[in-house]
Parts: structure tokens; sequence; C-alpha cells
């Protein structure tokens, strides 16, 4: 494996956690996590690639919805286990609820969870392949 | 323990990930964990409050170096099971280095990690209390 993924830190499941930043936008649209083997086809390919710890297999974003993430920058912070990817976000949606980010749930002033962001695609059309 | 923070999917050590955005700059300047308690400091004082993974204990971010967050939003990703909070970084420093954030080294194009900031303050002036 690369001399670059070796020296970053990965957890005891052999693990990153990726934070997702879109680069024209600057929000966060998104937190995954990585194993070395979609590191290092991230890097390659300049498309983002995931672990999916819930499917247990690689997960190349995009790949049923079209929403790819082209990658801009890859960073890692002070300790060396955690990254930050800036990305391009094709079709303007990252979250598979059919948002722009994942990070639309905002605590409001009685407490409480409130969505923010609109559904721009219905998740149906996004996966009806 | 408050609603809002039960309704949020806490993993097997009862932690949960935070991401935290400066609210000026929009840079990502730390990743951290917190456990109920934490997010209910960081909710009631309007201040950031950790917990160490390493110490195993709360960890009022600022309490040596005086480099505190003070906490402009909170919000939840669609899994609700990873925050993101914006925040004003008081003296401009998130990072225990005395860089500006932690996310400071940058993969290059000869495949290195190269770091892109500056030291702002010397860490031993930081934590000299």
């Amino acid at each position: 494996m690369d001399d670059w993924i070796e020296q970053l830190k990965w957890d005891e499941q052999e693990l990153i956690p990726a934070i997702v930043q879109d680069k024209k936008t600057n929000r966060i649209v998104m937190f995954a996590w990585m194993n070395r083997e979609s590191l290092q086809q991230t890097q390659k390919t300049g498309h983002a690639v995931y672990w999916s710890r819930s499917r247990k297999k690689l997960w190349a974003k995009g790949e049923e919805s079209g929403n790819t993430q082209i990658i801009k920058s890859i960073r890692s912070d002070c300790d060396q286990d955690v990254l930050l990817l800036t990305i391009e976000q094709v079709g303007g949606i990252a979250c598979h609820t059919g948002r722009e980010s994942c990070f639309f749930n905002k605590l409001n002033n009685e407490q409480q969870w409130e969505v923010t962001d609109k559904v721009l695609k219905d998740p149906k059309e996004m996966y009806s392949k």
C-alpha cells in the first residue's frame, strides 16, 4: 500500500472517517468512512469511493444515483486520523434523501431538530435502476 | 436527558462524532467526539464541550489555551449519527499545534502530506499554565 496511506492512523477496524466538503458552496455535504482500498481508489480515480460499514463493501459514491463526487483535495488532520475531502458534487445532491447535504437537521430555539433543506429530487427517481 | 439528545443515534461507546466548522471562514477546523453530557453542556453554555476519548473525561474546548469555541449552530445528518457544529473560534486557533485548523496536511501531487498552515502561536505559550 502507498506510503501516504500507511502514514495515516487507521482505527481498530482499519477505517478512517472522512468529512466531505463541497468546494463551491463550502457546505459539509456528507460524512463517511474509508478503508485503505477505498482511499487508494479515490486518489487514483479522482472520484470518491467509500467503505460501507453496513453493507461491508466498497461503495463508489453515485454508482446508483449518478451523483458522483469529483475529488478536489485530500487533507488529513494533526493526528492523521481524520480526512477532509473537498469535492465537486455532480448533480448538486450528496444525500440519499435527495437533498444537497446530509446535514439538513438544525437544532432550533425550541430545541427541536428542524429540517432546513428541500428535497431536490425524489429518492425513488434517484435509485430506480 | 433532553429529547433532542435522545433522538440522536449514539454509537456502541455512547458517543457521536462532531465536525467543527468556523462560521466566518467556512473552514473545517476540528473533528472531535461528544457524549450526551458534553452535548448538553455545549447547548446550555453556548461553548463547545467535547469528550476526550484518550483522557476519558469532558473537555471544555479552550479550558487551557483560552481558544474557546462559541456555538453558532448545531446540525445533525440524515442518519442522526453525526453532528456539525458551526462556531466562532476565539483567538483564531483551533488546533493544539497552534494552527488555525487541524486539517493542515494536504496531499500534494507527489503523493506526500504537505503542511499548508503556519503555526500562529507556539503551543508552549498556549499551554503554559
